[in-house]
């Protein structure tokens, strides 16, 4: 391989494609970029063989190759020459690199060791605005579990309809359910996308009305944004039936308002957050709500007005749990609907169907 | 005690107080504001035995009487609050937060366990420009260690003359040796203060032109800025004698433009950071520097011109301690100064005098 490209375009697309590249692992060729020069074309890849990302860019290929080579040392070290012309070069000591007058090399690892990647994922897609996808990503994602107990909730359920898709997300603690219009499908899907591949498209994207067509096939998913493909695989396995576990009765319903309401559990969740269910209270009772903590250090008690339909509640839940959904609503006053104070309960904006979270409460001892 | 005071006053004196809490410790009351009422005047202050920091604001106060209060926890508590008139009320239950129509209450200790600290430091005092103190702990501080094996050596020898103060500051592996004009001192002083000291009062200082005091009495240091009022143990013992240790002749002098030779270690320290000694390499002859690295990764090897009268000389190094003195010295051209490639070496600006490194080279294999 033997090529001459611009620092300034092949340092941009290395920062692109070495968030695909793995951690520590113990099989290097997933720490590194594959590099693969053909018809005045530089393609850069990596993948963690759950997503990998590819970008091509034009550079002058004086001998067609392809290699792997260490993705975050390669990234940091062209990063430092990217106002310059560079030429890579491959010689019996590894990739030479010449930049000015100087001369590095780095050690390369054959190709072949390069997991397979298809990137030829076209059957089925669906597209939705840009801004569209970061909404239902901002607003659910976070819902998605974190620990390892339940591999399939680290990913988030897409139900791809005619006009719309509902995303669920849950942790086992409190789960999102949010909506948004899709532009077009080619047909109903269900698929569960990892968080990781979500919030990846989130950082490509620019949040603007341009479309994001998002491909399907045989387990795979595919976008292209600003020639930078991306590939995930998806996750497969049973997920939670949300229309089972989300309540249509309530007995009592609180609306508030949300900024009021998310002071007031931020101060009562700072004397509890060594506690391990960092536990507040909510005393729902004449048009107001008693929101409570106590623990060695003290005791937090306010009183917010609310609007409140249905008997008395009193009601202890994990302080993160509730602050995060209700900062996620983000309209001026949040509805909370109760059935009692050991069952689930939910938290909306003014549109339900945008987005609604349901909520495990605490047994308190108290 | 009882007193009504602003949540913006509180909540400024006591972000910054808190700073001087211990963090996790076997003593509580170290984790603690301690808050002082008395004569319209509320007063804050948190000790971790080595430096303290008092403020004062005004209050209208009620009930004179003093408690200590956990710091981080009131910190963070008074801060979701500063935009409300504050009461404060001893109780059985401790102390009572009042804002608004809320009710909280916070653990307290009782004042008497609280170290007693002695602000009245004024026996001699030097002074120079906020700038000038600034820019001396910005060129010597980071030389300081930072582990326990000499502890003394996380402290900065502060040789303070007639006319100016030299800063010395050493791990073990380099040396800096600053100077700065002062304004006017009472007597020559030499005193070891901590490191975390100077950088807490670089934090409190506004760079600007204005004095800054430096009060110094019985092995401890004050200083008063915008009524936040700075105390500090000094570090007592043998000192490195800078002047035994600096070199005075040099065989092989060069001088090189810094951005060039700043870039150049950068590159050349990337593919040597997983290693112990980060190891690079300075082969000086004909009028340039070849700076090169080499590691399981590849290796680095450039070329920069250089000016320079005297032989050849091929020096090994630590490219973090070269890479950190050579960006404190900040201007356009740096001079190196060599003996051999066993003997410490120099680094400095155009004005020696203002600040200069001594690096130990490393023995190379090679």
């Amino acid at each position: 391989m033997k090529l001459i490209c611009q620092g300034a375009d092949l340092s941009e697309a290395v920062l692109k494609v070495v968030k695909a590249c793995a951690g520590k692992t113990t099989v290097p060729v997933l720490e590194c970029i594959k590099l693969s020069a053909k018809n005045d074309i530089l393609s850069l890849l990596a993948t963690d063989t759950e997503i990998s990302i590819e970008k091509v860019i034009k550079a002058d290929v004086l001998e067609e190759g392809e290699l792997c080579i260490p993705g975050r040392y390669f990234s940091d070290f062209i990063n430092k020459i990217s106002d310059v012309e560079i030429t890579l070069t491959t010689s019996s000591r590894g990739l030479e690199i010449q930049y000015g007058e100087a001369l590095s090399t780095m050690q390369v690892l054959p190709a072949d060791d390069f997991p397979v990647i298809d990137v030829s994922i076209s059957e089925n897609s669906f597209s939705m605005s840009q801004k569209a996808f970061r909404e239902l990503i901002a607003k659910s994602v976070f819902c998605c579990a974190t620990d390892d107990s339940r591999p399939i909730l680290k990913g988030c359920l897409f139900e791809v309809g005619k006009e719309e898709v509902v995303a669920t997300a849950l942790d086992g603690y409190r789960m999102a359910v949010c909506r948004q219009d899709i532009l077009s499908t080619t047909k109903e899907e269900r698929i569960i996308l990892p968080a990781r591949t979500l919030s990846e498209i989130n950082k490509m994207i620019g949040g603007e009305d341009d479309e994001l067509r998002i491909f399907l096939q045989k387990g795979m998913m595919m976008v292209e944004v600003d020639d930078t493909i991306m590939t995930s695989r998806l996750y497969t396995g049973e997920f939670v039936n949300r229309e089972a576990i989300m309540p249509k009765t309530f007995t009592t319903v609180v609306k508030v308002k949300r900024d009021e309401l998310e002071e007031s559990i931020e101060r009562a969740a700072i004397l509890v957050r060594s506690d391990k269910n960092s536990l507040i209270i909510f005393d729902i009772k004449e048009n107001a709500i008693g929101i409570s903590s106590n623990s060695d250090i003290g005791g937090v008690s306010e009183v917010i007005r609310a609007n409140i339909e249905g008997p008395d509640l009193k009601i202890a839940m994990n302080s993160k749990y509730i602050l995060e959904c209700v900062k996620a609503v983000g309209e001026d006053i949040v509805e909370m609907e109760f059935n009692s104070s050991v069952a689930p309960f939910v938290v909306h904006g003014e549109e339900r169907e945008k987005s609604s979270y349901l909520i495990l409460p605490v047994r308190a001892n108290s």
